[in-house]
């Protein structure tokens, strides 16, 4: 598949329809989607509150763009490509750790938080140090989620930012407690994870313990007397309710939504989970709803965070990082068990996870053509059709 | 490899010897054979025996065709492609079952046995059901067995119906119970399997069990006297004992020989496996050997078929399924042992996987080049030169 | 990547640096370099002490160019693909052992140790026997060290014999014992190892029990004295010391340098492994450090051998073969302990393969790009540079 080949398919492609079979299945396309999508968009690295001290880091695995995110001496954040401007070795040897200086396994040369060369032993007198600091990459913190930017230049972040600082504030992620974190790989196309996520007419027949939880996930029930008294009290507590929606130019979308009445978390038995976290002061909050385009997904209830990080890996292969977040005081043992914790996103994202590989395994054969998708699923359309998009900005220079 | 390069090697090619090494290691040429020879030739699916009732179902896995093979209410035989037409996902996730209705498993469509849509919930008013059926594919019986052709216009099935339904009839399979089904993955190109297959050079050598089942297929014994004996005595019976050859335009090899005087059936002990199949009424009637190019092999005694499906993977890859069919009213423990059923031709089977694998090993170093077939190898040559034709039509147009 | 592709690669090399990530990260670059690096020198295969009787034989799989060595009736090596004339099925099935004669396991065709036709059963009377020998390559010994050369005309073995015989010859190799063999794996580039094998800038930081055993490997202690006492010591006792370097159309580096004082071979304790193999008197011959590009490396101390063979299998993967040679008289048990002779390089090459590996994965990442070798590092840059040249030859016919 060559560029022509991308072009053409990109213009037969039928809006309100799923996308051709490559858009799914090749990886000619997906290293376009790389390069058009993943390293032009802001991505999702993961939470401030998993690297809380300075030299703290973990590292973001994106294709081959293995990046160190580490923090400053002063809480910032950087974000630097995992190889050595010596002779390339990898530097952070962990997937996470603590490192007051960043130094080579290989050959020792010392490098700053910031990426800044320190010291090359045995150079010769003439070398020129400044040329050779890590290679860095854009960071940029919202409410204590970290994003980053592969692209030289990156877009503007001041929009996500706007558009779920009002939504993440009363969490103060940046003072919560990492609970847990699980990784993932499913055999599927990573937009197909996207389009799950981004509709309920599977919901009604995929998840019993989601529909137990959030009303009207079915798609069976009238839910605008309550959410309009619902939005009242929120608004009364100054709780973020406008929706905002991806439109053109934006990434960003937020939600706020009433779970069952009488369900106090996202919990198998209703029940909460944890303490109320951060500014709240009950477990009245409902479900803030948060995606940004092209990896980000966080459904918080008021006790709890989870965030969902997706990151393509082959056309047939997605990586996915669950992180559970509770407030800073929160006692494991006491104030929340770590396995009722993270028992409902692993029951309805183990769900989730196998419709994703069934609809793959279909989409792979070559019975599998586009199809419409229904009404219900408009904001799938609104997700593909963003894809398009980007994928054509890329012939357009 | 382009298209170039494969007509180049395609006109190198010296007739009477095998082919060059990227016919037996190149991806894009098994790409190339999977349009021109697998997408357009009837392909041996299973046989009928193994899905006896109404809605009864198994998968074919062919590369990326995933077809469902399922029977309707009348006994009739149908094959789709298990992706559904909203969005594509797999629609039967078991291998195998039974399902009244084909109902999608991510947003519950419903289908008919015969591929009709029945439901779609929650579209639109104006969606015109009639254009999502389910993608059918061509699908055509004798005696029992199952073929299937996923060509837009499948070629006349009716040769390959006439040269076997004689040698099939007495076997009754329609009738017939699956004993066992084993599946086995090959190392090797499937093109090696299906030469290994058509000469018995190699028996003397490596088949000791198969050489005492079956007289002169050490190519030591002088059989024709005892060949002319029996096929008075079958005609006599009035089974078929005319031999059918793979000509221009067919794909049928048929042919019935004698066992060793005193070996009743394909057995290590040379004694009887079960009752006699169908019509027969004794252990005499030798062995109906069965081809049709390019992936089914049969070979039946008396008491019992053993069929094989020959699916290429990739080049480098084969899947074989073996399936053992006994008499309808053959009662296991009683008239027959499953393990005795099956161990002949898993002794000779993974005696040949071996000669495969090996062959393939040797084929893919830098040494290799096409040597010269012997003259008992005349089938080889036979089948060697309908692949090289088959894609040559592939430049016809 | 095609040829232009990888001729613009070559054209912005920049001396002195490490390679652009493809020469270390592209399979097509490895088919490439195969071509004209592999293919065409001269390839460390193994040692004659590991097939001593006429028709031993051992198999060196080289990425799909299988090659049988084995010994012939006076003594002789030969070379052969390991594919039969007919088929092409593999002959040798196992990966050592000994064949009186090269029979082929599918059809039986016999061969002769030197690759001659012996007997093609059952082929008609004009069958040209003398045109269906196996198909050999080049075979050259100086002193038991077997190579090959792939090439239909190889370069002139004699510089490689004179520039190692002298320091080969005092093992009496070809009368030596094989203590034992090791395989190994690693998830890096060939020329990653290669290249950690041509400098020391790491041995401090890395190699604890190798700087223990070596004087200077750390870099940091003045060595000029006790090398200077020390070759007036071995050229007194006629060991050969003249510095061999890698220089235009030559392959091969050759040095004789001091063990630490005090320390006897290369062991952890320092002491003494074995009985000083072949005309050696003692334990005091010092370091022989032989390499031979692509594949060779060879570091003896005076008690014992120790032999790397490298083989690239894809840009992501190479092969090591460790072996330990120690004298034919040396008796296991008595005169020295298996494990404590593979002891020393096993530690070493664990932590040069770790380094390798960490290499690979920083250079895989989008941030790599070509940093500059230190001034210790002159050797890795004669190796970079040798392969670059060899691989612009490619372009000149």
């Amino acid at each position: 598949m060559n560029y022509l080949g991308i072009a053409a398919l990109l213009n037969s492609h039928q809006p309100g329809f799923s996308l051709a079979q490559p858009f799914y299945t090749s990886d000619a396309i997906l290293i376009f989607e790389w390069q058009h999508i993943w390293q032009k968009n802001w991505l999702f690295a993961g939470n401030t509150a998993q690297i809380p001290k300075p030299g703290d880091f973990f590292i973001y695995n994106l294709q081959k763009d293995a990046i160190i995110i580490i923090r400053g001496n002063k809480g910032e954040v950087y974000a630097h490509y995992n190889t050595c401007a010596h002779r390339g070795s990898a530097i952070c040897l962990e997937q996470k750790g603590n490192a007051p200086k960043l130094i080579c396994p290989y050959h020792q040369w010392v490098y700053d938080k910031d990426g800044t060369l320190l010291n090359a032993r045995m150079m010769p007198d003439d070398f020129c140090k400044e040329k050779f600091n890590l290679r860095s990459v854009h960071a940029a913190v919202v409410e204590g989620l970290i994003f980053i930017c592969l692209a030289e230049d990156a877009p503007d972040f001041s929009p996500i930012k706007k558009s779920l600082a009002p939504y993440l504030m009363p969490f103060k992620i940046k003072d919560a407690k990492v609970a847990a974190i699980k990784n993932y790989t499913l055999r599927a196309n990573w937009k197909l994870v996207a389009e799950n996520f981004r509709e309920c007419y599977h919901c009604g027949g995929a998840h019993p313990e989601y529909c137990s939880a959030v009303i009207g996930a079915n798609l069976r029930e009238d839910t605008d007397t309550l959410t309009a008294t619902k939005q009242k009290e929120w608004n009364e507590k100054t709780l973020a309710t406008e929706l905002v929606e991806v439109t053109a130019g934006t990434t960003t979308y937020a939600v706020r939504y009433p779970l069952r009445p009488g369900v106090e978390s996202y919990s198998i038995d209703g029940k909460k989970i944890s303490i109320p976290m951060g500014m709240h002061k009950d477990h009245d909050a409902g479900v803030v709803g948060l995606v940004n385009y092209p990896n980000f997904w966080m459904d918080a209830v008021s006790d709890y965070i989870w965030t969902m990080r997706v990151t393509a890996v082959t056309a047939s292969s997605t990586d996915l990082e669950f992180c559970w977040l509770v407030d800073a005081n929160a006692i494991e043992g006491k104030d929340y068990d770590v396995n009722r914790l993270t028992q409902f996103w692993e029951i309805t994202g183990e769900q989730d996870g196998q419709l994703c590989e069934n609809n793959f395994r279909g989409i792979e054969t070559n019975g599998y053509g586009p199809g419409p998708y229904a009404p219900v699923e408009d904001q799938v359309i609104n997700f593909v059709e963003w894809c398009v998009g980007e994928m054509r900005k890329g012939f357009e220079k």
